[in-house]
């Protein structure tokens, strides 16, 4: 029976999230019941919705508990099989948590999918053609709905969803500007993810200042826009949509530690006609194949090609979770294991 | 040639408009050129989108010139006609601004329309089976599609949009509560115009009062919210919205005289991935026949029997639409000039 070592929530954080609110702790894998299977996980997913689940306040998701394993999306092995559709060797995607091994029950709908790993390194399955790439198809698909020619911006641009968003939106013809910080990352977004120009958000500090970025990257003004962020620079990007934009309501990073980010000038989604839709990629779930087919398509034609940050064992979890939260990621955040 | 008497703006508002902003000039009016007709007004429109018309900024609707006639929606009398789909004595609606007659191109599409005054008052046409009619029908049945059992909500409760508003979701089986301000104007919501309950926002002039309020008043929460005022009013419905809930965006009167109001929490928008959309009637002239068919029909039956306040002349025009402005009036807003 392996150890499994796991990282739990110890506690809530006060402010901003810390090392100190994780634990590592340590338990011996349970025995296998019937339709039970044990994965050994290659890959964690550390994705930024986990921080609004560290707190306790009223949120979409439920909070993460105190005391369990921290939880969030994987990828890795079957080692061990108690169930007739999934042998020994099988790669999959599930839902594991931060530690080394889980026991899955294989058959509750959603718990375990097996993956093709032929022409899609396994990894890609957390990443863009996983739950961040179909977050990107989501919001860009069915709530910005862009036409060909049409100028669309994106906060976070180099992350995961950032990543998959501009292959997507460039294949529908769209002017793509993407919003990301420092000099590396928007070099990175226009040389290698393809956007047409990137907005350094730490030259431009302030809403004017930002405002100012956008009207030169985007001298026709903004059709839709994708949030991931909120605070002063979806106020600037609010003074520079056209009429009858769009914005896709994705994260709202710059608020989950402490108090509510306001936004400055509410009125002005009513001067532009602006249709705004808050959505959670999970509760659509019948378009997922749809987008993952798309985004597989992508990324085997080359069009899609993500970087990854990749922390090496489970320890290392925590402090790389904080750095996602601070930006220092390019591309899908993971955790490697093996 | 009858002399006609006209509002002019004078001058832009230094933050709250005044009586200052206006004059009362006297003019003859012109010769009709051909396929012209000249309209003496009975009654004219005041609402308050004229507000944000006022000022310079950029807004939906172009400013409101200074030095030329105050531009709004009037109802009259044909008296005089070089067009031949026009005769004197026809009942008309139209754009004619705050003066006694206008000279309208009659042929220009949308210009003039004639109505009958068999079954509803010629003022209606500027009311329940008006514009304001048609932006509560619009905001209520394109933006908010409620279900029957839906807890609905609206500001500004009791004025001309809102009193078509409680009868057309009151059809679709909605519990509608409103928000007003004071109690002769909460006893009237629910008296007579048919609200469930009303909340008077003089009685919770801050975001937990107005909260808790809410609560109390909307015990399985907010399913749809319609917005007409804006500032700690919304703040506090966003904290009572169910998932997946609307939000209509009508006015921001709230914020017209001065800096822009926050919001406080635009997270909340994502949490409980809300639908928020700003729109202007005006834009969407397809719906109007349906719109006003149904409206129409709610007044014949007497399910929309809307109160008007009506100042007496075109002098009082000025003063009547600043009380506008501070909610002095129950129900539509007219000025009758003859």
């Amino acid at each position: 029976m392996p150890t499994n070592r796991q990282i739990i929530l110890d506690n809530r954080p006060q402010g901003a999230a810390t090392l100190d609110n994780f634990k590592l702790v340590s338990a011996p894998t349970p025995a296998l019941a019937d339709g039970e299977v044990l994965v050994r996980h290659h890959y964690l997913s550390l994705d930024p919705y986990m921080r609004g689940r560290m707190n306790d306040s009223k949120s979409y998701a439920a909070a993460q508990p105190v005391g369990q394993v921290f939880q969030g999306g994987t990828v890795g092995e079957v080692v061990e099989s108690h169930n007739a559709k999934y042998a020994v060797g099988d790669k999959v995607v599930g839902y594991g948590g931060w530690q080394e091994y889980s026991v899955v029950k294989a058959d509750q709908p959603g718990a375990l999918k097996k993956v093709d790993t032929t022409h899609v390194p396994l990894s890609y399955y957390l990443g863009a053609v996983g739950m961040p790439g179909v977050t990107a198809w989501y919001g860009l698909v069915q709530i910005m709905a862009p036409k060909a020619g049409d100028t669309v911006t994106i906060t976070a641009a180099t992350g995961a969803v950032g990543s998959a968003f501009v292959a997507l939106a460039k294949a529908r013809g769209c002017r793509v500007v993407g919003i990301a910080g420092g000099p590396e990352k928007c070099k990175y977004a226009v040389d290698e993810l393809g956007y047409d120009e990137c907005i350094d958000y730490r030259q431009h500090t302030d809403v004017k200042g930002m405002s100012q970025a956008l009207k030169a990257a985007c001298p026709k003004g903004i059709d839709a826009h994708y949030e991931n962020v909120g605070g002063y620079i979806l106020d600037a990007v609010l003074l520079r949509l056209n009429a009858f934009a769009r914005i896709a309501l994705c994260g709202m990073i710059a608020g989950y530690d402490g108090q509510p980010l306001p936004m400055a000038n509410p009125a002005l989604l009513l001067v532009n006609r602006v249709k705004l839709q808050g959505f959670i990629v999970s509760e659509h779930m019948e378009f997922w194949p749809q987008a993952l087919a798309e985004l597989g398509g992508l990324v085997a034609s080359g069009k899609l090609h993500p970087r990854e940050t990749i922390a090496q064992g489970i320890e290392a979890a925590p402090a790389a979770f904080l750095g996602l939260l601070k930006g220092k990621n390019f591309g899908k955040q993971l955790v490697k294991l093996i």
